[in-house]
């Protein structure tokens, strides 16, 4: 059986969410940030980088969400999660899920985790990113609310995994400093997927 | 024809290299960052982000070098730059290169692009993400040297687009104030690499 290692608030939301969309036998174990279990001993055997979304599969272990939504849509190909018979729009998903990975989960990082690129003790450094995430993460929504978000769904008329990344990062608007209203698209795309039984399953499990 | 859009010393060097690989038919648009070319009305309506690569094919513009590597993979199977057939390994391709874009290149970048996440007149701060950025980046070379870089390639006896990818962030070490030889894996990546006349071909179209 697959197992998620996820922690409560996290991009692993969104490989949650592909396992239960795809109806995959899977199992869940919640990492807790607020012990740091992330860093401890037998996670770090699970995941040598100490993050989450790690999944343990038969084959060994991957992380990195981008990889982990292909893998899960080429794992259930009936579910058709992603369009996995043409190149081209699989180059869309990829390019997406990078962007979020790359640009949007960054920006966000700042607020949080900006120990990352500065002295931990460097509290003016530290304020220094805090502050720019409102515009930092809000030039991103601005380019998925002009460009990227085709409609209804972010690939057009198809659902794909790139809307469970996409939702998951936009839980993150409020605290971010974002007024969701000015992003009038992504905020119908969250009210669509917050109303969906699947999603609000696994928003649910993760509560719990 | 496919048309690469770079910029000399950027990551668009991985895509580059990996449509000479392919052996595909395509030409390059050189842009000057020095002239700010990447912020030219004219560029930015092929590239909405004001980046490079960007990758101009029949079907549409592509962007994002994860989603770059796995379509030139896809377009040119002849050439095996991919473990095309295989998910789990797609999913390793996929990890590593979601490493390289996520958190390698962007902690590189803090060296640099400061400016993306705090005040750009915030000289302390500009300062004190610069001064991190040996610790950031040796500890994602670390990484790479111990778990991720099976050898002689990235996924192993396989030459892959990973191998192309990490060649060109392993361009960067000197600069980010790394000593290469702490890493003897990569550097030895990187001698094999620099040896290959296909690398040194594309690296020669590149600096004239």
């Amino acid at each position: 059986m697959i197992t998620l290692y996820y922690a409560h608030g996290t991009c692993a939301l969104a490989s949650h969410l592909a396992l239960e969309y795809a109806g995959a036998d899977y199992q869940t174990v919640r990492i807790d940030f607020a012990k740091k279990e992330q860093r401890s001993p037998g996670y770090l055997r699970v995941n040598p980088k100490g993050r989450v979304p790690a999944l343990v599969t038969e084959q060994g272990v991957l992380t990195e969400t981008p990889a982990l939504l292909q893998f899960i849509s080429q794992s259930y190909p009936g579910a058709r999660l992603s369009p996995l018979d043409n190149p081209f729009l699989m180059a869309r998903v990829n390019e997406f899920n990078s962007y979020l990975c790359s640009t949007v989960h960054i920006a966000h990082a700042h607020r949080m985790r900006g120990y990352r690129w500065v002295d931990e003790n460097d509290a003016q450094a530290i304020a220094a990113m805090q502050k720019k995430v409102p515009q930092s993460v809000g030039e991103c929504f601005q380019l998925i609310e002009r460009e990227l978000l085709k409609g209804p769904w972010v690939l057009g008329e198809a659902f794909s995994v790139c809307d469970m990344y996409l939702f998951t990062l936009a839980q993150w608007m409020e605290a971010d400093g974002l007024e969701p209203s000015r992003y009038p698209k992504v905020a119908d795309h969250r009210r669509r997927m917050t109303a969906d039984p699947v999603v609000a399953k696994v928003l649910a499990a993760q509560a719990g």
